[in-house]
């Protein structure tokens, strides 16, 4: 008894048609200029993912103003069975906001729906429509004295519907989770064109399934998210940050256990990069200099906050690190003694994405695995590849605490980087995948599946797990029309569904 | 375009079959006489529910050993369409786990799969088969440093499964969160019979719509949860444990806003009650005296909590505490002294509705608003009952930082409580749940639905989210086996559903 069997998928992606000129007539009429175009060089934008490498079309796009305006089109689009792609700052990493090649689809932009519409300190919740920016929201939270604790390198980009539709985590993750365990209610626009409304911010609600969980991580494919309740936390009276230099990252993980164990939820950041990284952000980002004397094979950021009123944090994490040295746990360590230094110490950080680019194309993997086993992956699994792909080399890094690792295959020394990752890129993912899949883990930690993972996703994956995604897909979409070919992938053995193609 | 028309729930609850002589057979050969009753008396005990109210029939007791016995079942009831009733300690309190009365359906008791697994102090993560009880599973994270962040009253009876598919809150939600947010992964079996194995504990996985999210708090009525993956969080150094008295429920909101403004995260309950319920459990309960001199319109049970190693909590609590009476916010407080002192108060909150048993019986509601909502609602609410119902008397408490309260309306003094129960009860309940409903709030802030809140949540329930529930209802489970009549009300107005009963 499988699901695919019991409920074929009578309209897949192929099923969506084209919006005729009466739709677009219809659509243009109802968003007004400012909400409709069809020109190409306003649209040129937002046809082309975020780094450059996948290239869509639309039949139009479409900037809504409110939610009225998105149910209008998505009843529009249900009933001429045309598909609709959402997208709000466009910076996915998989391409999961790009549209199809074959130009049928509408492009939904959120970005003009971008109040905030409530801040409450009581409740510790703000409001905000699925365009808003979310250093915005940041700086939103800080002006009412709380602060909202997600926060990644895209943050003057990438929007909260964005964010909550991928699921976004970032370097706060260890403390405050994925951007998951901060929504606390969504607003949405289901594939009927009826409006969800899940805005209520309880922080106890026992009815039933919890679909705000459905919506958080389905990359539009099971509605458009158009606002969301979203939890802050109590500002940060002070920070200290430092950097550890030391031999392997199960010294690093002893580390990050013994810090927890002393200072409860202090630690918000534990951010680890080899030799290599920090060896390739000093010789390609300027102004970095080298925060340690000497070469350590390992390098850690730590960051550890404490509230308002509370003891600055400085002074604990400096003896507890001047106690991991006096064991041999770590050989050398810093802390910053001021803004100004903590900001240096990041910036090493969130350049090393930029610091690649520098450097060439790398065939890139976004990958979790159970947080104890990361040390031994870590140097397993770059010896594997190493052994696999000559002269390739493996740059590993990121949040270690969470178990996610950004585990980065760069070509051999002075080859032509885009002919050999054109050559071997499909196999060096499988490979990673294989070796991440064979410890229980995932091959998209923090990316999402778009369309990039697709066929990944669709090869590794558990078919039962497959089966329900695909359910639910059908269950609450059964047009097909929201998002199609990214992350459900496509059912291929159902006989009733390519007899259906022919109509 | 709804989702009832599109797909109509063939297979309702009326459609179950009764199992034969041929699948009880063959349940009994697979299960064992360990496995397997039939016997009247030793059924008795779990044929009704925890409050004694409903009573349920079953045409067997199935307790399955293995998740291979769980999968054997489902797929002989699936292949007769008889339905499946999940049980864990039978601890629901809204007859959740109480099969129907029609006597067709089998009971599949998880009490014999009470291993735990594993537990890992590196990863923070306890392996919990579904049938483990919860202060079984406190003992052992204790054993290895760890504490399991979750508790309740019923922590004794209440099995992990359960605690699950009930998604259940307690006394430390303020910290935690209730226990969606402790789960890290979901071992289960759907009701094709498949296992669904997502128990790798990983911290970040983007793969698609979250399944583990999807049977948290279902019920059982999607899948049977055999095992779960659970948070460790590090065990406690010391606690402040505080009894404060103040004039209103307003006064304890800006209590705790400025408690955790102080301490960050280090307020773990908060738990309010009136001077009745003080006053009840003094009178009910022996052994028991009041912390404060003199009486207090409402009091405040306080626990701050300090990771080993950090200063005792005790020092800064009674600062705070002495600030706020400084202030004229709060009109008393006090510090336990020690262990016994902590325990005494604690006792004082968890036996209220031990308390409240001796004084008779109520209507009882577990509602939630948004927190900042709670301090007006409990005035008003209260105000609005004992207007609406004469000389009732409003008995509010519980977990005031969370926006939960178990508002219990009692009869008038010397009246037949069971008689006015039967009069009034239904009356009671639906006017309680319209002001929690006009204050976007829950029903059900952490009890669920299961069968006794059914019909109040068809009733007061957004059809659009109706529509949902029972779409993915239909999409997992759709025979209907799966824990018929529980937490998604049946649909009634599809004319193709009367038509199938008819086979």
């Amino acid at each position: 008894m499988n699901w695919h069997r019991a409920k074929p998928s009578r309209y897949s992606t192929r099923m969506t048609c084209a919006p005729d000129a009466t739709i677009l007539a219809a659509l243009e009429r109802r968003l007004g200029p400012k909400g409709f175009t069809r020109d190409a060089q306003e649209m040129a934008p937002w046809l082309t993912d975020w780094r450059g490498s996948v290239h869509g079309q639309a039949a139009a796009l479409l900037s809504p103003a409110s939610v009225e305006e998105v149910q209008a089109i998505v009843c529009l689009a249900a009933d001429a069975r045309v598909a609709i792609v959402p997208q709000g700052g466009n910076s996915s990493m998989v391409a999961g906001a790009t549209p199809p090649v074959d130009g049928r689809a509408l492009l939904l932009s959120l970005r003009r729906m971008n109040a905030i519409r409530s801040l409450s300190p009581e409740d510790n919740v703000a409001v905000a429509e699925a365009g808003v920016i979310l250093s915005d929201l940041h700086d939103a939270a800080v002006g009412i004295g709380r602060r909202f604790p997600l926060s990644l390198g895209a943050k003057g980009t990438a929007r909260i519907g964005g964010l909550i539709s991928t699921n976004a985590g970032g370097t706060q993750v260890l403390r405050f989770g994925t951007m998951r365990s901060l929504v606390l209610g969504i607003e949405a626009v289901l594939p009927s064109g009826e409006r969800f409304d899940g805005l209520s911010a309880l922080r106890k609600d026992n009815r039933g399934y919890d679909l705000r969980q459905l919506l958080i991580g389905a990359e539009g494919t099971l509605g458009i998210v158009t606002a969301a309740s979203l939890r802050l936390v109590p500002a940060v009276g002070a920070r200290a940050v430092a950097w550890v230099g030391l031999r392997t990252p199960h010294d690093a993980l002893t580390l990050l256990r013994r810090l927890e164990a002393s200072t409860g939820e202090a630690i918000e950041s534990f951010e680890a990069m080899p030799a290599e990284a920090l060896e390739m952000v000093l010789r390609n980002i300027p102004a970095t200099r080298a925060p340690l004397t000497g070469r350590h094979d390992w390098n850690i950021l730590i960051e550890a906050t404490a509230p308002v009123g509370a003891p600055d944090p400085v002074e604990r994490l400096t003896a507890l690190l001047g106690d991991a040295a006096g064991d041999g746990l770590i050989e050398d360590a810093t802390v910053a003694a001021n803004e100004s230094q903590a900001e240096a110490l990041w910036k090493l950080r969130e350049t090393i994405a930029e610091a690649e680019r520098v450097d060439g194309p790398a065939a890139k993997h976004d990958v979790s695995v159970p947080v104890s086993v990361m040390p031994d992956f870590l140097v397993e699994a770059s010896r594997a590849v190493e052994r696999q792909f000559a002269q390739s080399r493996v740059l590993a890094f990121g949040h270690l605490g969470d178990g996610n690792i950004h585990f980065n295959v760069q070509p051999p020394v002075g080859a032509d980087g885009k002919a050999w990752l054109a050559r071997e890129g499909a196999a060096v993912n499988a490979f990673v995948h294989d070796l991440v899949v064979a410890r229980a883990g995932s091959l998209s930690a923090e990316h999402g599946i778009g369309q990039l993972r697709l066929a990944e996703f669709a090869r590794t994956a558990d078919p039962v797990r497959l089966g329900a995604l695909r359910a639910i897909k059908q269950a609450l979409d059964p047009l097909g029309i929201m998002n199609p070919g990214k992350l459900v992938p496509a059912n291929v053995d159902s006989s009733l569904e390519t007899a259906d193609v022919t109509r």
